[in-house]
């Protein structure tokens, strides 16, 4: 990396220790009462905004437990390999924005298509609401109107169904291809990785995993991430095979937790075990969709376990999916495979996009 | 309609006398310099934002121009007999709020998906710029770190491709159903005919028709507007014969008016006839998108003279889609028919969505 | 009131009784967790949105307590006469927008101004985090450049200190002056009692009331609400005469009851009892601001306790006020009267506006 | 300057030769016609946020006039000393965040109170419409309700009335104090210079400078920049001797000027030489308050002329200050001096304020 990206590193150092640009850190914000602004919840509400958006894992390694018995569980120098040696950095050219998304050709989408039977559509999208949503009604001539509404929002986070850019995220090996994110981050935008490479569309085969069907439970729990291995031995299950470009929707039963009082956030939380990475890179998937995210804490300390295979391998990642419906209608249906769309907003130099996928059988 | 409608209609009636409630018309904005607000551009940001949702007809009847000479146009009363006698409220029950998108079946979604060949996509989105784009880096540890942006937008206008709920608009009998607007309007949010009852998505047969081909021009002219005749000498041109549930696609050229320094706002402009009403009602068409939208000024003095097609027919309307990448492809593939997949935001009481409309052959 | 009057109170009376119009109460959101949008702490944005600006009385008389036994407590005849038989309605004029504060004089701010002696100043207001605040970058020409920002915020609830209209409240009686909620207010701003008419500025004499230091307790408990005879006390305690057009400051320890760990939202709360509209009509005070505001639940079952000098009186209200180091001052500086200067920011149509108070000793 | 200084540096420099930060620009925004997004009016609605919000001088050297024959014109080096050899930097110690603010000391506040006389309260703020305004309408029980409404806007630019705070601006010595604005400016806020650095207000003695008075003219025009010399031939003409603290206000007659068709943004228009910041800084004026700022081309090239006393002086600027009525009530009242009081936002990290500044006679 170059010097700029030092000097990025050096100021997210002083950052974490307090320095001027920890402005940025929520702990930096006044707590005192007499200054203010406190909510009676005890949470301002630019606070209420930073929970809502933060990805970051709370002191991921502090809390990290230990490495589970497991002796499937790999060594950090694996996992470290992992996103490191196999890198998709490079693979389809220098300045490549579209990442594993290239595996879906015109004859993957074709494919997808021609699986289509009964054209059930099935929507994978949590209901949208907007954090700003205002009307305006425009009276007309002789009894006629119209109505428009603003919608202002943050959809990233835990809440909202949407597509990440290859854009936004990042380790200290930097973003998608290597790019330095202090270079093609501004104020106006991504200049790199931007979610507008995607706005012809993934059109592709998806492939549904069902987690709590395989284990005969109803969601994923804490104690028991889901591995890589657990999804070869599902798909197989399943039967069905996972192939270069295929979309994996993997369901963990979110639903269903917070229906039994589970808390699903940005701290330690049930989900996926970063060995999926290794199961995603293995089969070429082209884009990650689920309910429950990355497990955290991760018991090797990593910032982003399975976020990872976003500026690693150039997957894309379908955060919040509304998955409960689709796993319900694989079952009546009779299978786990099924054309999906999903149409990112055409966004210049956005980190992202709220969507609505649709799985069509 | 009830006691209430009336007085909303009398309440329309004193605002665009001055009144009170003359709040809403922006020339009751101070205009003066010394009260200030104004840009150097004699316009105030509000005005702007006014001038970008408009859909108002500026004076419709005023200068309306004298019906065109072709014996073929209708009478007026002809028109205002398509638009009552062949509502389609209460087609699908009363409390339906789908409208025509019900004829998109699975069966027709699987028709569609049949149509796929080569598996070509095609974005019909124009590049979408959020009024409010925002960003917000969050350094994380060790030198990783991610970016979140903010989209907040009014979609609605001459500007943004975007699909329109069914309680986007209304005439003085009222919305889709005869639903009166002042008590399904809440400033909350639309109680009916909201995008969401569309969050299962749009999956049918798209058809683009294309009139400059046809015509052998580059775009569609103020002195001759579309008509529902040449929709379906076109369409008989094209080889394709209209089925219940389509979605018709009208290219007009838009992007070649606009390279020629046409102007297409909310005022006077080129586009569609209300006789391309009848050609939709006709067919059963389920979904209109367009890049030039109602022509303007309308002879018959109609303040929606096709957007009401959205209300009296339930028609689901694609506005400021981007076509001339699409009439291209259309020539390239030789054939005028794919798979359109529209997928709205799933957005709780939204009299809309933005959208990437996707074509795929 | 008029019909259209009596159609708007039906309207309300079916949204409570979850008709259509129910889409404004937040209960009519969709909330099973398979409809998704449900965030971890089973809140949806929308509806953290919701209780911020919450100003409603969940249930006022359902929960009320019995009378106190004070034998000073007015009957509920008593009160409703305070808020009907003593309306300032009509008393500078019928078209009058500027209410109590038309009592600020110029000859009024002049001896506001003569006040000042050590030249002290104060702040009133909290910190301010807009919750939508974005930064924007111009790199200029030669090494040069700026940097801009963006707010946006709904500023009523009970975080952020800020000025109300006369608009922003009414009862069955109507809004300041009697006038009609459903034809003034509309989504593009209010069309009387909007903020703008006191864009001159409130410069007069503020008379601050500690209640905390008058019964050496450190904050106002629930139990015991601030009542208009204990304000009456204290200022012949404290030695200053209420007149005309002054600013009252009504301290009463919130910040200091936050440290405690005390709740401060739009349900139950300490603060002031409707005795205290008594108060502040017997004085003819102009603006009333408080640190604390109306004690909830109240015993007479009424909506807008002590707001309803709002409306009724046409009196001024500074919300969510920052008064604990005001009230320091005033210690230090042996006095309890100084200019205050509110500047609401001159916003056309606005329902109030965020203020930053300057009190000068 | 830091090493990190230099890189930033050298990224603005790659951004202006269209590298890949070039996103900033929004020239690298695409516009030809097939990449939409393009209204009606040629500019996209993030063009005209653009516009709005861009204060950089579009070429500033290239277009630069030549010097005016006046011999009192300074020349190049001489402008430049001004900047660099007499800046404030330290002079309230190094990590002071007030500037020359510092000099309004609360003898000087109480000085300023001091003149009131009639008490006439005059404001300096324009109209205020926000670029998003939304009303939200809470019906509450028993024909009770309330009205909140939404503020979104960007107020630096042309238009709304504002005051800057010291981070807002820098030139390649840095921000106020020599800071790094890469190190200071987060997308969260300003860690250093932020407007909540003035929350106690911003009380002192103001005078107004009546350009056109002066002249006999109705307005400045763009052939004849307000200099320096003819800020104190005015002051002496008008009786007044500046005093260290003064808020100045310069008069130019913008409304009228814009009445007579005048443009007044961004790029060319007339205004005031940089020559009156040698004025200002010979003054230790506080507060500079303005409704024409600096007059574009500059001679000399400069990308802040006159905006340059805020980072080398740290004296507030008022920008769009409505200043006509003010100057109108100085005839009347017959003096040219007052109390003004200014209280910004207490926006925590913000880089201004929108205002309303009040004068009292």
């Amino acid at each position: 990396m170059t010097t700029s990206r030092r000097r990025f590193l050096a100021t997210v150092g002083s950052a974490a220790a307090g320095g001027a640009a920890g402005l940025g850190a929520s702990s930096a914000r006044p707590v005192s009462g007499a200054s203010a602004g406190v909510s009676a919840a005890g949470a301002t509400p630019a606070e209420l905004l930073d929970r809502h958006v933060a990805g970051d894992p709370p002191a991921a390694a502090a809390g990290a437990p230990a490495l589970q018995d497991d002796p499937r569980m790999p060594t950090p120098d694996e996992v470290a390999s992992w996103y490191t040696d196999r890198r998709n950095w490079g693979r389809w050219g220098p300045d490549d924005q579209r990442g594993a998304v290239n595996l879906i050709t015109p004859e993957k989408s074709a494919a997808a298509a021609a699986l289509v039977r009964t054209g059930r559509r099935v929507s994978a999208s949590r209901v949208f609401e907007p954090e700003q949503h205002f009307m305006r009604v425009n009276p007309g001539a002789a009894g006629s109107g119209s109505v428009v509404d603003y919608y202002g929002f943050i959809y990233h986070g835990q809440t909202i169904t949407h597509i990440d850019a290859l854009c936004h995220m990042w380790d200290s090996d930097g973003m998608w291809q290597g790019r330095d994110p202090d270079a093609e981050i501004t104020t106006r935008g991504a200049a790199f990785g931007a979610i507008d490479a995607w706005s012809d569309g993934i059109v592709t085969r998806g492939v549904l995993v069902d987690v709590p069907r395989h284990r005969g439970v109803d969601y994923v729990t804490p104690d028991r991430p889901v591995h890589g291995w657990e999804l070869e031995e599902i798909a197989a299950a399943q039967n069905v095979a996972m192939e270069p470009g295929d979309a994996l929707l993997v369901y963990s039963g979110r639903d269903a937790f917070l229906r039994d009082g589970g808390q699903y956030g940005g701290g330690a939380r049930p989900g996926l075990s970063v060995t999926c990475a290794k199961f995603i890179r293995d089969h070429d998937v082209a884009l990650l969709g689920w309910d429950m995210m990355d497990a955290r804490p991760d018991p090797y300390g990593l910032a982003w376990p399975v976020h990872g295979v976003l500026f690693n391998y150039g997957v894309a990642l379908l955060d919040n999916a509304l998955l409960e419906p689709l796993a319900q209608a694989c079952v009546e249906e009779g299978r786990d495979e099924f054309m999906l769309v999903i149409a990112p907003l055409r966004v210049f130099g956005g980190t992202g996009s709220p969507a609505n996928p649709l799985a069509v059988f």
